[in-house]
């Protein structure tokens, strides 16, 4: 059984997440999506980001949320697994995880970086243009699940 | 009469803008430029943005200069038009284009987006590396027209 | 009334071209599709290429289906137009058609090069894949339209 | 048990894929390695190509090697497999294999393609080049195993 | 002083060549412009090749024009050279170099690929596409000297 | 003899910057690495930077470390030199150097833009990812040279 960990920031998680995940747990006997906290200023807090994606995978009994801190290879590690699981969308997507997956090929040679494509449908959707749109108040429910829908709108009204 | 939204930040508008705006114009029955406010920091405000604008495309009939707040096709919508022009100049710019056209599509199924290449003499042009030139004191009056220059210097003048 | 010309080998014409001439009509007062003659090797001569895309634009009125033989832009001029349409799918599109446009906007200086992405359903499809699928008996249905599929099966009938 | 289908014309097999088969036969159940016949002229016909890479992979249990001829997917599910595993070295390797994976996936929904990346320093070697050196009577054996590298000598020799 | 070896297949050399020799030519101490011969089809034999680019360059004392097949390593080494220059227009050109570079430093650790980029009035001509232009009598005096139209023209009326 | 600058942040500097210098020192006769103060937030200030590098090429006596604000021609000039130096990893890297060479080529004229690709081992390096590996306690001595592993040491435990 293969255990894949599917790390990302899920600021907030998408239907090309959604669909990732969902190709990957039926290839893979489990999947960790691990939610990063952030340095950077992010929409959602760390709890935020992990809540509404264990409300969206809520009844897949392959799939686990967890949040975390630190080296990505050290959470990869702590969770009994090698293999990280990567979206490839767009050329820009590309040759950062070729980076990304030399440098922990360098630092943890038994580790390895799979990567899938979401379907096409998907390709466009970023988390960054959906909490554009939801800021302005624009339709985003061809691009999130309906409880992200919610967060996100919810988010909006607090802030004005 | 085909009217087109030519969206942007301007920050400050470049001689690259400029010759798409004069191709377009050439094309179509009108092209409205539309400056974006920013949420991220600008060096001229919007105000400053639509002024410089708007002293370039003085004698350009055919050419209207807009400030725009919130989601770019509303904007569109109420200018009653329904198609946006972009300028390619990168394939990084292609990536990202690609994907905004891909969500408003999905957003505005009436919407369309239409690309064109500046002339090769600007496509290595970008608002940034003006900015950064300008505030060291160089010679940016290849890449802006004269009043741009100007408010670059008065810019730089007031920070020291 | 602006008349664009849309050029390509289209051999044969996917629903991807189909995509980028809807919206193309959708938007100008005419376009002509046109066929180019080629001398490389196509699966389909330059008179089955023509009929094929008629009969997929014959319900259009504002579509065109024309072959043509020699330098694109001579044929642009002889239909009286100076607007070229092309279609943009991956990033080695773009760098292409971005030195086609160059070097077009050379030769003719009054001539633009308008670009379009398809609908990201058909950023997928390639006339060259759908030749290879089809060859092999492989059901195309979803990528060109009936008269096409049928046309195919044909020209791989009788080759084997 | 995962078994997946690593497809290539592999004119010949190098150090390259010999990496990407050795990563993935450490993950997954088997690896069939899937040599096609091509339509296109190769220095090496189907038989010597699978002979090849057979004697490379003679010792691992776990790695299968067959050639093929017709579409790639029938080939799979004539291996019980429903996974495709590509190697991806550089940009147009990607974008090349994104409009295979989206065709593949509307003929097949039930497939998934799985990339891996080669270690580094495999990433800069292509077949062609390695044919291209070979011919010249340059040394290869950094880029190819020792068989191949007799089978390279033996076939210039005989061209001469 | 640094010798340069700038190989290629120069069918016809172009402006955007010339550009990259005359940088060239300005920085080192001498140009080698190397003409390959080529397996695949080319419009013009290495001779003519070799002939046009040495009246290109003729009042041009530091840059030599000589014709070589084989392994260009060889041909730099018998040159006495270890620096090879090479144009860089296109992320498809970069990647490319790139890969050719890589296996040349594992072949010859002692050489070295330096890269430079043509003026950008230069980036959009190919050598293909002039061949293209003057095969339908379009003027590519914008984009050849004035002793390589000469040639391209009586090439395609000895053609007709 | 010729003189180029190599510019950069080094935050911090990586074995794949010391690939370039010592390739570059190999091949001119004087390389002069050109620490740029940055307005954007580093995690080592201009001295620490500037200080790291010299020791790192403590043993170069061809490789000068000099740090400067303002515009990188003014320093090249105030170098008595005319060539910059700058290493090209990927596709993304290209794009932005292209337009860099591109402006400062219309700013200098007589300033020329050469490339060079480090080794394929030290592709994947990156300052950004070693600072994040080493924020964590990650092992970055592969990636960094000793003194440099040490000051990120320093200023991690500092910031705890």
């Amino acid at each position: 059984m293969i255990k894949v960990v599917y790390p990302g920031t899920f600021d907030p998680i998408t239907k090309g997440h959604e669909d990732v995940v969902h190709r990957a747990a039926g290839l893979f006997g489990e999947v960790v999506v691990a939610v990063a906290a952030s340095r950077v200023n992010t929409l959602f807090n760390l709890e935020e980001r992990v809540a509404m994606a264990r409300e969206v995978f809520a009844n897949q009994p392959k799939v686990r949320v967890e949040g975390f801190d630190g080296l990505l290879m050290s959470f990869v590690q702590a969770q009994n697994s090698r293999v990280v699981l990567r979206g490839l969308r767009a050329v820009s997507d590309f040759e950062y995880e070729f980076q990304l997956a030399g440098m922990n090929r360098n630092l943890y040679p038994e580790m390895e970086t799979l990567f899938l494509t979401p379907a096409e449908k998907y390709t466009f959707i970023s988390a960054t243009m959906v909490r554009e749109v939801a800021r302005f108040g624009g339709d985003v429910s061809k691009f999130v699940s309906p409880n992200v829908v919610e967060k996100l709108q919810q988010k909006f009204i607090k802030k004005l």
